[in-house]
């Protein structure tokens, strides 16, 4: 059986555990599996590069600072691959430009645009087990490229879908939660999930999976798993199709994403007809607009959106150069917490959206910047509102 | 002015000295060099990864092990392009696939097969620095591979032959010393060399540039210049075609290499017909024989050869392997030191060698394993002779 492994950096911190799991790739390998695995750099490997290359300069190259967190990757690789050939087990590993993954020049935020498998499938056929490098591609200009946080999620179903097989991700946690239950202890773990569900509570902020990788897994019906590494007996959940799920399935969980920036800006009716370059500014800053709201008050509008602090700061920078825009007030608020509620057929169910904000006003909780779509609904909320939040909610909707 | 520099792992050990090598580079792009920039690893990385490898395979694979160190150059480059972008200046990183640098795919000890400096030249012609890994290349298969010990001097010459240009060498030490004068403090330092001489000491162990290196510029005529990284004017040594030199030099220096391992079969006259395969071990192990004695004595042949204690080891290894050399009588005398004189016009003083040879046993020097060529002289001691051997040929010859 094909299957693509995904193994986050804490899987592989250290030799130790590098070596446990190339144990485990051996069992596999015996029993006739056949294994291209995907591998993270070691612990906080990509943090220090760039707390290193952040002691050279303020805003590195991002061409450079790409090229350097790749490194990370190329390490833990070829570690792996040393472990499983001194246990006599062939095995091969492959940066991005072995693995044919090619990329947009997007640096530090690139998508896959293809795969060349040619010398996956020929390592394959030979019998030995290939290790790629996550969270790395190659641009058409030979260059490399990383996918953004969380990539490596993204190479190991990006390569599930370009080999035709299933891909099972291992972490530091055992599966699903309907709530992280780091922050809600009571929280459920779930058996299966649908790619929307799950869709959901990742671009919401359950940091086991990355957006992306689900987004890519439902588009190419990758079945995924999501694990605790080294487990002997598989107690994750299972991402899938959810067709079976639509009618009974409601609520499936809540998700918690922190340190949110909210950009604000007020503009007068003449400042409005500048609202193109405003958002030239953010499509040029790659700011995914998940929480935007925009309303009109007398003569003014306020448009305000969520994002990261470093790309809000870089908003800002972008903004500040250009002189048409300084008549125009803005200001951010950092450290938000933005709280989601997800869960398939929730459109259906019209009183649901009132009886949450119902539910946190008779709790004095103060939020603002509503959204909500098909399946979600999120709001933010200043971090001391975070728990109470949480807990009122899964108690009155028994998540 | 097109060059290149090279700057070693201790030029680059830390964020301060990379940032002071951007300072000069900057200095040297404002005043309108063409530069083209060749960095080690920082520090010690190379070895540090060679240590992280072998504590999970005493025998780590070749091809990991490659890929595995030259994310150590990777590193160093992209951190000095980081720094001079900050500074305003453009630079580009290049490792081995980005710089063209192909090799053939003899792991760990790779030859250069030929360089395609289209992206190179494209990155001069927009006037931005190229900073290139060195120590690396990519072979036909598209795997790194790295040029063995001292390789970015390999790198920095084959660029410069490619590019034809000049290539200044930066290291620790501030130029090219008849002796090395951690030795022996009364070395006199050389303004220039010819390559020929440069060849004799380099092979013969003066560490300050790889004997591949300066076979490269001799071969192609590349003025090297070497000396110390940050140095304020020229003051190092030339090594360039020694055409004017050949009757005025005649010692031009005393070269030490330590921790040699010498290797000694004895061999009957049957074991001899099985010479074929013992040397058929020395080529497949990549030994250099620099060093070979063959001597008969009575019925029997015994043949030495030095040698790394890994190559030794890697050679005793395969030579177990083979039933049919179970009965040659083996040893191996590990950590002598090889003491070599050099100089052009060496061969048409008959007399000198005896000179060396009378010098030694007047003082009570053991010796062995004597090897000569046109230029230069050499001869293994016992480590405790190392310095009174240095001593009284330097004396002797007024080095």
């Amino acid at each position: 059986m094909r299957i693509v492994y995904k193994y986050g950096g804490s899987s592989v911190a250290t030799l130790e555990k590098i070596n446990a799991i190339a144990q485990r790739l051996k069992f596999l390998h015996d029993k006739g599996y056949e294994l291209v695995v995907v591998v993270s750099a070691m612990g906080k490997t990509t943090n220090e590069l760039i707390t290193t290359a952040q002691q050279l300069s303020s805003k590195p190259n991002k061409r450079e600072l790409d090229a350097l967190m790749c490194t990370g990757e190329i390490k833990s690789i070829t570690l792996l691959a040393i472990a499983l050939n001194e246990l006599g087990v062939p095995a091969v590993s492959f940066n991005a430009y072995q693995a044919g993954i090619y990329t947009n020049n997007n640096h530090t935020r690139a998508f896959i645009d293809h795969i060349d498998t040619t010398k996956l499938e020929k390592v394959l056929a030979e019998n030995a087990i290939a290790i790629v490098a996550g969270f790395q591609g190659v641009t058409e200009s030979g260059d490399l490229a990383t996918l953004g946080r969380g990539g490596s999620d993204t190479t190991a179903v990006a390569l599930a879908a370009a080999l035709k097989c299933d891909c099972n991700i291992y972490t530091d946690v055992s599966g699903i939660y309907s709530i992280d239950p780091r922050i809600y202890a009571s929280a459920k773990k779930l058996d299966t999930i649908p790619y929307s569900d799950m869709m959901e509570l990742a671009v919401n902020g359950a940091n086991v999976l990355e957006p992306r990788s689900v987004e890519l897994a439902a588009k190419f019906g990758v079945k995924l798993y999501v694990g605790q590494s080294l487990e002997s007996e598989q107690k994750g959940t299972i991402v899938m199709n959810g067709k079976d799920y639509f009618e009974r399935i409601i609520i499936s969980g809540i998700a918690v994403k922190e340190h949110i920036s909210l950009v604000s800006l007020k503009l007068n009716n003449v400042d409005k007809r500048l609202l193109y370059k405003v958002f030239g500014i953010i499509a040029k800053s790659s700011i995914n607009l998940n929480m935007v709201s925009c309303q009109n008050f007398l003569d003014n509008t306020i448009l305000s959106f969520s994002c990261s602090l470093t790309q809000a700061e870089e908003f800002i920078d972008s903004f500040k150069t250009d002189a048409d825009l300084n008549e125009i007030e803005i200001n951010i608020q950092k450290d938000l917490t933005q709280i989601s509620v997800t869960g398939t057929g929730m459109s259906t169910h019209t009183t649901f959206i009132a009886n949450i904000l119902k539910t946190l006003t008779e709790n004095y909780i103060e939020f603002s910047n509503i959204t909500n779509s098909e399946i979600s609904f999120s709001f933010l909320v200043m971090p001391k509102y975070k728990e109470s939040a949480i807990k009122v909610l899964a108690e009155r909707f028994e998540i």
